[in-house]
């Protein structure tokens, strides 16, 4: 089982610098170890030396049981449409294939986040490493990937049951004319289509599985003593609860101050050198990256009680915006929504009424 | 006509700064302006001196001419929704119309650049401000949304080509089936998709113009004086040259060296303080920005000497890639694809030779 390591917090710098520290420092354990950046990776390239040497797609050993590699969208887009290719050729007519090469298309915006994602999994898949470190720089693109599971499992749940409520013949019908009924009778195969989609289900399902378990995957939070970074850097870590994912380590350059140790409380603070660009140093200062510490839970239902404690460090109340959807506790706060699925015992009843007592939102029923 | 100006180098907090100065500058000018960061908008907080006060989503007026929003993804997805809506409801069945709300709405990877592009256009096109400066942070996000159009009209050229290369009947016979014929029969109003599809080349072709104009779409770039920020920036503004926007103005924070000099020659360079978060004072080291410097074009052509002179400042040889896709010169570098489409006299010419001459590209016919 392939391990996750991210950050979330300060500049993308000071994120490649502690990456590459960690990526060290697990080789060092005799796990197989990938480092992974975004593109330009001019940072990386002045880390270790070598700033006239690109560090390419492919994954290189920069020393024993450490690569790295630079996720370029082009070179991540052409991998993936050959894949792609390969799924669809044999539904294409034949005017059709291989019309279009890897080569000539263009990325558009959005498109880096879902490659980098596709590339981060086709590593993961892979077997060939034992961790792999993810300093993607752009803490928000990286909240936005740790959530996606999370994302993609309330989708599903959510269109199921509109599926589930739906007349399909009678949608066929509303539409009308020959496509409709064409659709209809043209025997498409309902068990292949049920079959793919449980498929594609079972994955989301692991994902959410993975993204909530800290030895899977593990979110460290970086900051330093300014009071700016430590307000950005709360601000991840309350986001990070809104995709359920548990945190228990911060990584603070320089000494904390009595402010840093209290906005990060009760988590653990480990205290990297200011001259963070020394990253071998770095590895010295890193804890037991086995021995985690205790993460707070992003939520817990109290069933004798009849409430739901909904963890959210750094929020102020009116930051904070409570709903309900379809049966499901809706969170929206740091720019995302979080939809809770209630366990039985709550399921259906009533609201009461919602309190918040920094750091938690206690829904009682 | 609206102007946009953006940013790209150095890291969020310096481009923020930057921006509300840059925005103040024009308001000064008796220029309606807005100042677009993304979420969170933490560093403008402190900027402005209210650290615990929420920017918004809705834009609000800092003071006389110089208005603020913290672009959302939450909010933005809100209204666009409301907007695809209106403009899907119609062609939708009873039953499905309204059964999702936008206040559910998860925001997947990816969606965050596609819900900034647009929360811009609608600004952009509501004629309210003479300026939009968008601090984006993330520089190469900005690379992408700048770029968009160029890769929109790619898109529209390549695909028009393949359409029309394409025997429509074969391929329905090749699928065959009820459905292939029964879309031949339904009688789809080919007149309006192609005035649709007219609409939106326009849109794109505006695009392009305003792209190539740095009188409407002003790109600065930023560094300090460091050689990693140095490296980093000059790769944006490679970068940007693939995307055929020019680009005439370098900001650097602190005295630039001769190397920074060397680095961004023969563009403008304007020093800023080392001192860069008071940015009231910053204001006051910005030139003439309605007076911009010479731009080198992001490639030339030729016609007597049969060639094309590709501007690429920052790359080396090795990092540029050139080949040829159906009829038109495709340049891979700074993980960007560019596609020139060549002027008639050269069109169809069979490529003599690519020579790189640093800041170069001279491909000769």
């Amino acid at each position: 089982m392939t391990r996750i390591v991210t950050l979330l917090g300060t500049t993308p710098e000071q994120q490649t610098a502690l990456g590459l520290a960690i990526a060290q420092w697990f080789a060092r354990q005799q796990q197989r170890t990938l480092l992974a950046v975004p593109s330009p990776a001019t940072s990386l390239q002045f880390l270790i030396g070598s700033s006239d040497q690109v560090i390419g797609w492919q994954p290189k050993w920069l020393s024993e049981g450490l690569a790295i590699a630079e996720l370029l969208a082009t070179e991540s887009l052409n991998a993936a449409w050959q894949e792609l290719n390969r799924l669809v050729e044999p539904y294409l007519p034949q005017e059709l294939v291989g019309k279009v090469y890897a080569g000539e298309l263009v990325i558009l915006p959005g498109m880096d986040t879902l490659l980098t994602l596709n590339t981060l999994r086709v590593h993961y898949s892979s077997g060939e490493y034992d961790v792999i470190v993810y300093a993607g720089g752009n803490s928000q693109d990286t909240l936005r990937l740790i959530g996606l599971p999370q994302g993609l499992a309330w989708y599903y749940r959510r269109f199921q049951r509109l599926l589930d409520q739906l007349d399909l013949n009678a949608i066929a019908n509303a539409i009308g004319g020959p496509i409709a009924s064409a659709i209809m009778a043209a025997n498409i195969d309902t068990q292949k289509v049920r079959e793919r989609f449980a498929e594609a289900k079972e994955w989301v399902d692991r994902g959410v599985k993975i993204a909530a378990d800290p030895q899977q995957l593990s979110v460290f939070l970086l900051t330093d003593t300014t009071a700016i970074s430590t307000a950005q850097t709360q601000w991840l870590w309350g986001s990070a609860q809104q995709v359920n994912v548990p945190i228990s380590e911060v990584f603070c350059i320089g000494e904390p101050t009595p402010e840093v140790r209290r906005t990060f409380a009760p988590l653990r603070i480990s205290v990297l050198p200011k001259d963070w660009s020394n990253w071998q140093h770095l590895v010295s200062h890193l804890p037991d990256l086995n021995q985690l510490g205790v993460a707070p839970a992003p939520h817990e239902f109290d069933e004798t009680q009849q409430q739901v404690r909904i963890f959210l460090p750094g929020f102020r109340k009116e930051q904070v915006k409570l709903s309900e959807f379809s049966g499901e506790l809706t969170v929206e706060a740091g720019d995302q929504r979080r939809h809770i699925e209630l366990p039985p015992s709550l399921k259906g009843k009533p609201v009461r009424g919602g309190k918040f007592e920094a750091p938690y939102l206690i829904v009682s029923f």
